[in-house]
């Protein structure tokens, strides 16, 4: 076995150790078995025809060479990349930089940083974070990339208009775009033609690659490049865990075994699929994973057409810390949760704690602690009879973080095929968009939606 | 009416706006009056008794004037200001600072703190995030804020063995005590011990309040006053609403009709109760309420001694941030959420958008997109009969955040009044804290626990 892999362990899941009512069985996992493999040669065949863009991701060129390039300029030259990009574009920058880089990043010195710089995303529309970025970047050292799949997101043009307007003051004149790189779809929209008619540095979200399954291209990796990440292990580690991921021996199948606990713990009403990473650094993951998972599967129609209002309910959640706010009502509350822990085998940073500190913890490392509470939190929650699973990270690194991402794609495609639905749309979000342009174009589409009771205010 | 009031708008948990089979009616709601009136007659009693601590904190005296006083010493000589707390005894802290301060604060020039110095919360057991800090900040203007009420708390002796080593290292001899205060029991546990007899400035957490409603006690107090917050005016804030909050008139007390809704919409199967606010700054008191509400209603057994499992799942989302993640589960998914949205009246910072910003931006503010986003959010959700509830904030301040803390508290009493359960105690983590223990001390409690089969991991 190969030591760097991420395993996911499913003991606290059976009967055998949360007890009948809410346990599950090996056969009961194995019974979909069939409905497994025929959703893997159902995306598999789909992938051939070049629908399933996210899975060839791990082994395209891409603009992998161009983002290094760029990355190496940028190094020592820019203090402040600024991401403007919302949802399936701001997430994953996220997640990879809580992942790989110290939490105090941008108050770290250029040198400890390695010359890489600051990195800010601006995933709102809303008026403190904007203002708040404005008076700590330096304009002359800023570099800012725009990133919306269709070149059309509301959020990323109000941003940059008022940024770019900020940018322009401080920098001699024509040089703006010198300090922009645009990430977009590879043939239309306004951002394309935009970056064709100016010149300007762009990069491509393929086509045929949602935007909550984009981490791994240009989207995810030119910040990750920028901050001194190694694009290339994100790479191979999500190319080496898709080979696990395609293999229709369901129980050596990472993402299957995943997606079969999960179909069945929600059929049996565990709709809350909560996610809880022992280890800070992996708690973007677990925001990451929360659009992915709400996005993907939350729909109201079946493939057929038949209303089925379906979806679980993805909720991040971080250990220790959350020990003391959200695990008494795991314990205790309804039976409706599904609990997924993240472990590190190793600590990164080794912090001993001095031999004099209270019992038991004198001689203890930090990391050491921190796992004793989360093994301790998963007994707890075994032993109160509430099903969990766990993943098992040898390390935190470019390389596993790969596999987690690509573990986690593939198996919220695979639950929308045991769902039955699309997982790869999101009709619902039309109505706010078309509400959203109607109020500021001050044409309500529908007086109706937004006349209240003027009594019901208390 | 006082026009800076925190309101309640409930239109659109109503069958008249979201449909017949997800809306509430008036007199459902007006149909616990009754148990309501009971409610706040049982807490009061409970009050004058001694034994509802938090509801007396706004008009305590308590430590206030001593914490202003500290404050103004750390002014200007001051930098770096680091809590060691968990649960109650950070999340408070965070959630005023998000809300009053600006993002990027610890970023900013001392100048333009004012003088105050950064904050750092320490709420994990981490060693990515200890390490992290002990790379940024200046030991010589450290000042640590250790909170413990029961003085016990594991995490914090444990971040506390490693930070002092670390001061102690760079302290003259002798000097590391007044670079400390200690936010205790008034009366017994190691640390009052400690501050006790090595006589380092402490401070009170009053015996009868609970962890998870101390923010405006000491405990909430100390890192606001030392970051300019109006601490007077976050009591002032709680005080105008507790008035509000004990009138027996139910449709006039946002409390009651808070919690009367919170409860229908539970009995009904929405147990997912999401908190949604459209302002960054206002993230932290959704992470704030979200200890609260799940630690306090999670609950086994009711008064009687029955089994109930009961408890609504606190799930805290970001407008406009998760429209592009949750907000298509939320319109299509099942029907077992209540959303709560948080809205400004008026932005605090106006950033106008440029005119010649592609339609319908120009011209308008960002607050303005951000609220009109939020506006279209609601009515969308309210056109796919998904039933929500609207807290008004005519200003992100002290004063209105104080109204939302003890608003949010008085409810979580009254909901635990109206499940029969105890809102006020927290027995099942007892479990993993005896657990962890055995674990660093070498003896696990109960090795079953703790094994499991090594061929169930993919």
């Amino acid at each position: 076995m190969d030591t760097k892999q991420v395993q996911l362990q499913y003991s606290f899941c059976l009967k055998d150790y949360v007890g009948d009512s809410a346990g599950l069985t090996s056969p009961e996992i194995l019974g979909l078995s069939d409905r497994l493999k025929a959703a893997l040669r159902s995306l598999d065949a789909r992938r051939k025809q070049g629908h399933l863009g996210f899975a060839d991701l791990p082994n395209a060129e891409g603009d992998v060479k161009d983002i290094q390039k760029l990355a190496a300029r940028m190094k020592g030259k820019i203090d402040d990349l600024v991401i403007i990009g919302i949802g399936g574009s701001a997430l994953g920058n996220i997640a990879v930089q809580m992942a790989l880089n110290p939490l105090y990043w941008n108050q770290m010195s250029a040198k400890e940083r390695k010359g890489w710089p600051r990195l800010y995303v601006m995933d709102n529309v809303d008026p403190e974070p904007l203002s708040a970025l404005m008076k700590v970047i330096n304009p002359k050292k800023t570099f800012v990339n725009m990133i919306s799949k269709s070149g059309t997101t509301t959020e990323c043009w109000a941003n940059w208009s008022i940024l770019r307007t900020f940018l322009e003051k401080k920098l001699p004149k024509g040089k703006l775009n010198q300090h922009l790189a645009i990430t977009t779809d590879p043939l239309k929209g306004p951002m394309r033609e935009w970056a064709t008619r100016e010149k300007i540095t762009s990069f491509v979200v393929p086509e045929n690659v949602g935007g909550r399954f984009t981490v791994l291209s240009s989207v995810g990796l030119l910040s990750a490049a920028c901050t001194g990440v190694d694009v290339q292990q994100l790479l191979q580690g999500a190319s080496d865990m898709s080979q696990r991921c395609w293999n229709a021996e369901i129980m050596d199948n990472p993402a299957a075994v995943f997606t079969a606990i999960h179909y069945l713990a929600y059929q049996r009403g565990r709709k809350i699929h909560v996610f809880l990473p022992y280890a800070q650094s992996l708690y973007g993951v677990a925001d990451w994973f929360r659009q992915l998972w709400a996005e993907s599967l939350g729909k109201k129609l079946d493939r057929a057409g038949r209303t089925v209002e379906v979806g679980p309910t993805p909720v991040k959640a971080l250990g220790a810390t959350d020990q003391h706010s959200q695990i008494q009502l795991y314990l205790e509350g309804p039976q409706d949760k599904l609990v997924t822990f993240m472990f590190l085998q190793n600590e990164k940073t080794v912090l001993k704690i001095p031999k004099d500190a209270p019992a038991p913890l004198g001689g203890h490392t930090l990391g050491n602690v921190l796992k004793a509470e989360g093994l301790a939190t998963r007994a707890a929650l075994t032993e109160y009879g509430r099903p969990n699973l766990s993943f098992w990270f040898p390390e935190v690194s470019a390389y596993t973080l790969g596999q987690i991402f690509f573990l986690l794609e593939m198996s919220t495609a695979l639950m929308g095929e045991l769902f039955d639905i699309n997982a790869f749309d999101q009709p619902a979000v039309e109505l706010g968009k078309k509400l959203t342009k109607s109020l500021l174009s001050g044409q309500p589409a529908d007086q109706r939606l937004f006349k209240d009771n003027p009594s019901h205010y208390v």
